[in-house]
């Protein structure tokens, strides 16, 4: 990194190109930016300036091709994922390099897929920023759930069906899926799985033990917003068998209630 | 509306602008577009540039003034929100008037708050265009809970402190609110009100009344996003007397769960 004041130069431009817009200025802190879901124009306008001014970049496998093509050529890239043969790197290593980042100054941008605040760990980066003291900020991002309900046609709480939406996670923790399962098993509720691929049979089996009924519609949206998406639409009966013969892998949403039955209409 | 051709040649300039982002053509159809929580730094890069070449806007009061001036000058502005004495457009109105918008041609935009399938009808509006064969596609939006989350401190779904996270609406239906109170009473969970403020008290009392810890954090910001956002921190027990005595109004949202008192320490 070569100076204090590079940001705040390359801003000034930045706020040239467009007069229409109340613009807040790009100041050397550390930003947590939600990247959305994969379609790059789903990025909000505020993530695109703070891609186009970034020092650093730090960023894993859930940020797509597209969106890293935005970023400005001479920032430095830090890629915290999993890499063939090699793990991601620990939360713990990530926030001490994000620290690290922001004591050196530039504008430091951590990329996070959908909305950082979403089953990101961004609240765990934020606080060990507020920890040690380094000035930073969070930039929403549109959620994979919603990216996936506007381009699959499943309006997740249409007020015929559903009276509340429920975001929750589908990953195991130590081995075991020990989810609220009540809760999750109500009426009227669309219910939105994160992270749930590898756990689908057992949560739609889990569901209907816990009194939904086996005809609750379900689908599953793999790549939600991209060119390759796919999506597949059945029941809490019938979704896993047709998600193991399509060998469906992640990343992906599943989505239990009966909004996911309007998918076909809405979004042929 | 003066011909059919308006859309697409506005649609080349927009595209020259800027070359480094992957763009899907705007075509003739109804867009369902969410407008994020406020910040008109938070509209998508695709709703920005819906606005910029909108022939008709639909729009509502639930959209702030600093985006409506990102709209292009000549478009023609349909408002269809609540007027000093006069009510908001019924649905099946407004669903009327899009079919017939859609009818004419042109690129018609109806702007939603935040994101078009949460709280916002656009389900309704959608099956309306379905039904009646209109061309139409859903932009979602930062919806008002990620966006109040990011800039207020409050990460929904951190992992010491929730394992879920559900979007409710504390709007009365004839005249009740009829919640699944068990459902929302759970522990490690957290839980935001839209359309919350005039039920705050019950809401409070209810869920107490249903098992969660009267000292459970609960927080209630107005405005989120925009400059004069208003924040109020306390717990299930204090938070309706803070909210009395700031005489909050509407739109704000209620966020009950542990992870509202982790906001003084993320966004001092
Ligand atoms: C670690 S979580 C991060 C979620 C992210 N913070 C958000 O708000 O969308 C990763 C999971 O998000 C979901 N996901 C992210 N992008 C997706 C997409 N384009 N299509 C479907 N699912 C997606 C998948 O369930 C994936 O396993
Ligand atoms: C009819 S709902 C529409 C919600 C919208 N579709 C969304 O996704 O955010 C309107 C409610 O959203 C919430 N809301 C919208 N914008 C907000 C903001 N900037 N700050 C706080 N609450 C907001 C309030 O609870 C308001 O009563």
């Amino acid at each position: 990194m070569d100076g204090p004041n590079r940001g705040t130069n390359r801003n000034q431009e930045q706020t040239a190109k467009d007069e229409t817009m109340d613009r807040q200025p790009i100041v050397q802190k550390v930003y947590l930016v939600g990247a959305g879901p994969g379609d790059p124009e789903l990025l909000t306008v505020r993530a695109l300036r703070l891609l186009q001014a970034a020092d650093v970049l730090v960023y894993d496998n859930l940020v797509s091709p597209a969106i890293l093509d935005c970023v400005r050529p001479e920032a430095q890239r830090v890629f915290v994922g999993k890499r063939a043969g090699r793990h991601t790197l620990p939360q713990e290593e990530i926030n001490a390099l994000l620290v690290e980042l922001g004591q050196a100054g530039g504008v430091v941008v951590r990329l996070k897929g959908g909305d950082p605040y979403i089953f990101g760990r961004g609240g765990e980066e934020a606080e060990a920023l507020a920890a040690a003291g380094i000035p930073f900020a969070v930039v929403p991002g549109i959620t994979a759930a919603c990216g996936m309900a506007a381009s699959q046609g499943i309006p997740l709480t249409h007020r015929d069906h559903a009276q509340s939406c429920l975001f929750v996670t589908g990953h195991l923790k130590d081995g075991a899926l020990l989810l609220d399962w009540e809760a999750l098993a109500r009426p009227r509720q669309t219910v939105v799985f994160y992270m749930g691929v590898s756990t689908l049979p057992t949560i739609c089996r889990e569901l209907v033990a816990h009194g939904l009924p086996a005809d609750t519609p379900a689908a599953v949206v793999r790549n939600a917003t991209l060119p390759d998406a796919e999506r597949l639409v059945g029941t809490l009966a019938s979704l896993p068998a047709l998600a193991a013969a399509a060998e469906l892998a992640p990343p992906a949403l599943l989505v239990v209630g009966e909004v996911a039955a309007l998918a076909e209409r809405l979004a042929p």
